[in-house]
């Protein structure tokens, strides 16, 4: 079978995990390259000497192609950049920032740049600043996202209509189901963060996955629309950030309640009242917590059932 | 080729017209029963009195099977429900309130009946109240929506988990990609609100038709969360709301914003300013304003190119 994800990336299945913060380290990125998908490791939540040291954890678990996500307004941009050059990673995911910044000299280091986009604007200015492939991202997404809540269902059409690239969904993919929905509009492969995020390779913390798993569906709502959008569970922290929007909080208002660290607290430490608990919508269609290998391979599975069924489903 | 949806209602197409309120008369429900799916009256903007005319419209234009919409919360519901009945009208979709309270009286009549959800909880409800489907309508859809926000994407497949019967995906399909998506995510058939508000026969102002066509990506928004969620154009008459839930207005300010007939003077009377724009997200797919009859048949060519891709994508 042809795949264009597949190729570009020289893997097996067109299936990315997402560059998810505090969950996506070597450890997760490694297992999803070994289960036949690309692992990203997510630098967002990580120091540039943190970065360095997943990035050889990864390296010495698989032999296989991962990459990094990174989003481009990190502070220390230049020491994460100069890392993945040193440590002569191939293959970068860019995101929340301008492609232009950086997709050029990565390109003229040998890499493979993909970039994260929230609409068919910034798709087309992701092609014409010469990356490889498009991440477009619907509003079920968990963490920071779009300002136009474009979802999944409307994004990827709209987004195949613009640009001529390879093109992988995301948001609200955590099934076969989902994936095989992604390509019936128009997708190449699929990044899938929250079901990741809650296997037994990421590395946030336990009391985190337990709860994403417990979550009944509508439990995680997109807020901050004054600062950055981010989807996040309905703990007593978003209660906090809700009932100040509320009452018309400005942006400052809503900066000094978050404070510093909040989404360590939640993901990492496993603070669920007090912390940022960043997960997707599709947390509610996942049960339980499995290894990579086992996510992968029932991702797979089910791709095959839904697309039979599709195929049997056919008007004269 | 057996589809529950087909069966259930005696049609050709598992393709429904949503009842969009000054869209979804007589003349367009008569146009999508002809073209083979299931046209519905839209009752949410009709005094019972006009119902009646445009039942019997429809029934002069068709002798195919047709349904009228009825949101319960609807203040003159027991005569609509009385015209339902003295027209012998046999095909009822119910939104917006509780199936039980008219469900079984419904079906004593022989009525099919169909209710729309926004969960997986509403559509449990509405199967122990005893419906024949449910319609499953996801964030991205215009108009009324659910408080929850669960896009399409996640919601179809937590459905078809919770419940058996016949399922109807909607929101944001647009396309017979969507439609394909929608049957690999666990529908049985579609429900299309935007694109066939935007059909010739749709009673729609033209003024907003091409308002519709003309709009850019991300230029509608689900607002009013403190009284009912609404997505709509981002016109002037959305930026007035905005500016007040930005500064914490209450919900009684906010209707006194909005005050009477809005969606009349925005859809129907095509003022584009001070109306209210009610549309789905998937407008932005949208390009032409065309006879239904060529969106029906374009959406099932969309749906087999759909289809035949998903085949050519298969893994080991």
């Amino acid at each position: 079978m042809q795949n264009r994800i597949n190729n570009l990336f020289g893997i097996k299945y067109p299936i990315v995990s997402g560059g998810m913060v505090w969950c996506s380290g070597g450890r997760l990125a490694a297992a999803v390259s070994e289960a036949g998908g690309l692992g990203l490791i997510g630098a967002g939540s990580m120091t540039p000497e943190i970065l360095k040291e997943n990035i050889r954890k990864c390296r010495s678990l698989t032999d296989k192609p991962f990459g990094v996500n990174v989003p481009l307004i990190y502070a220390e941009i230049d020491a994460i950049m100069r890392v993945i050059d040193e440590e002569e990673v191939k293959i970068v995911f860019t995101s929340a920032g301008n492609p232009k910044t950086w997709t050029k000299s990565l390109k003229n280091n040998g890499v493979t740049v993909a970039h994260v986009v929230s609409s068919s604007k910034f798709a087309l200015k992701a092609q014409d600043a010469g990356v490889d492939a498009v991440v477009a991202e619907g509003f079920e997404a968990g963490g920071h996202n779009g300002r136009e809540e474009t979802t999944t269902m409307v994004l990827i059409p709209q987004v195949r209509r613009a640009i001529e690239l390879p093109l992988i969904a995301a948001g609200g993919i955590a099934t076969g189901e989902g994936m095989a929905a992604a390509v019936a509009l128009g997708a190449d492969g699929v990044q899938i963060g929250t079901r990741f995020a809650l296997t037994e390779e990421s590395s946030a913390h336990e009391s985190f996955k337990n709860a994403c798993l417990r979550l009944p569906e509508g439990e995680t709502m997109l807020i901050l629309r004054k600062l950055s959008p981010t989807r996040m569970i309905k703990n007593d922290f978003f209660k906090l950030l809700i009932e100040a929007e509320n009452r018309g909080a400005s942006g400052d208002e809503l900066l000094e309640i978050i404070g510093k660290g909040r989404s360590r607290k939640g993901i990492f430490e496993g603070n669920l009242s007090e912390g940022e608990l960043e997960i997707g919508q599709a947390c509610s269609l996942i049960n339980e917590i499995e290894p990579v290998e086992n996510a992968v391979k029932s991702l797979i599975d089910q791709y095959k059932a839904a697309t039979e069924k599709l195929s049997e489903m056919r008007f004269n």
